[in-house]
């Protein structure tokens, strides 16, 4: 049976740590870290996130505020605001909820965000150094599955992993993390890497999973991988999140991309949805926005 | 026996086409695109690589010129020529051939490079936009292989490909372009993509490679891909070069990373070294100049 890795309880470890990590930067003479969030409109669940977030910033010492702005906001609206905060010295981090409304161009907001304060790492000058191995700001999610993978101890020098899908935001920095060199300045993971997308057949998505020591899905397709595609003792992180309607009961409930109940009988490593991943992704937001805080205080004693 | 992919014919024939459009944009009334190229110092391969790349631009109807620093120029000495050059109008494109000396910080070089100019597509900014699907300037190496993969025909949709080498100027880009939406804006290739590496064991490259109906091999090192490794039909491109000394004649010669003479054998397409993805480049780099010639001459009408 697999080894269950509780990304609840290493997110609360990484964030005691960070907590105790800015009680020492504040006794220095720094002001708390500050994160502000903006939400565009009424979408359910950008608040329920943003709040997650804002929640799990108390909780390690991070003051925030989130900025709403209407649906109906114009683009020069939100450039403008975004535009304030980038200037403004008592904020460190500015996180744009996604998705803003169909009339903004999101391409035009991430880039807008400066990429000192980009704790999402989605500004394009952030996302060209993570694919050079250079020092950046690593979005929350991909730098969340690498950590769980590091602080459970699963090796992944020269061994095979697959990353299932290639989005943007999310697979294409873990399958470039997972990779990469890791003697650079991301400390990638030196792994071989296979990228399965929408179009690979099922047969042969199933071929390179079973040759996979370490699997890492991000695709929304619920059951996509099956006991039958996992090698026995080989490492499964589920990033995927879909919202299914029990048809008996009515309720709904997350699920991830991976049939957890029989593929933990094979695999040596399993995260679990919820619980795995998600707080990861909250948690690395944390420390992203203490990183722009610790930078923006060093560069204000440079200047 | 494979079908012979002929770069330097291939080359040939795309360097006539963008002949034909710069006589036509010239008699449109804007003057020729112009490459300007930078060597530091007295490296000979740099100054081989930069001659003929001024050939090819001559012949294309690319007015061109080198500027040449001494090896114990500074950094600074550099960046203002660079600056120099973004700001001139009469400039177009602007190469700096690498290496630069090791007193010179390579990246700050390549960034230096405004995004319009920078037809190496070396400036993070690019990358940045390359890695994100957006249209940018792609280097000339990674554009080459995957025009040749077009311009022969072979299917990518939902096929597998193993790129071997995860080099960020020409195996990352590759990949990039190997694996990513059709749909967007660089029109890539949506194959399943393995990356393999310097750290991926023998036995599993062999494994990736005898799946892979395209294999791109960017190594340097010769005879890594063997007969054995190639699934009969599959697609060979060899950006390899290197250079071995025949221990008999004491003469020199260019091999690339393929068992050429025994992989022709099995493979479906094969390019050959030297004549394959060497031409190539340099015939997508003179693509990338008008690219460049025509977005300024655009802007400039706009401004």
């Amino acid at each position: 049976m697999a080894h269950f890795m509780d990304g609840k309880a290493v997110a609360a470890e990484i964030r005691a740590e960070i907590r105790k990590d800015i009680e020492e930067f504040v006794e220095k003479g720094n002001r708390k870290p500050h994160l502000t969030a903006i939400i565009v409109g009424d979408d359910v669940a950008s608040q329920t996130y943003v709040q997650m977030k804002m929640n799990a910033a108390k909780d390690v010492g991070i003051t925030s505020e989130t900025k709403r702005l209407p649906a109906e906001a114009t683009e020069k609206e939100l450039l403008d605001l975004i535009e304030s905060l980038n200037n403004d010295k008592s904020v460190d981090g500015i996180l744009v909820q996604l998705p803003v409304p169909d009339h903004m161009n999101e391409r035009k907001i991430c880039n807008a965000v400066i990429c000192e304060k980009d704790v999402d790492g989605f500004n394009v000058f952030n996302v060209g150094r993570m694919c050079l191995d250079m020092n950046s700001m690593i979005p929350a999610t991909p730098l969340g599955v690498i950590e769980l993978i590091k602080r459970a101890g699963i090796e992944t020098f020269g061994k095979n992993a697959v990353v299932v899908g290639r989005s943007k935001n999310v697979s294409m920095p873990i399958a470039m993390l997972m990779h990469a060199d890791g003697r650079n300045e991301t400390n990638a993971m030196d792994a071989t890497v296979t990228i399965c997308l929408r179009f690979t057949p099922p047969k042969e998505l199933a071929k390179y999973c079973s040759m996979a020591d370490i699997i890492i899905t991000a695709t929304g397709v619920p059951r996509l991988i099956t006991k039958e595609m996992v090698k026995p003792g080989a490492c499964v992180i589920d990033v995927g999140i879909t919202h299914i309607t029990d048809p008996n009961t009515g309720n709904t409930k997350l699920v991830g991309d991976v049939d957890f109940d029989e593929v933990r009988k094979v695999a040596g490593h399993i995260t679990p949805v919820p619980g795995g991943v998600g707080p990861m992704t909250v948690a690395m937001l944390m420390h992203n926005t203490f990183t722009a805080a610790k930078n923006l205080a060093a560069a204000s004693i440079k200047s």
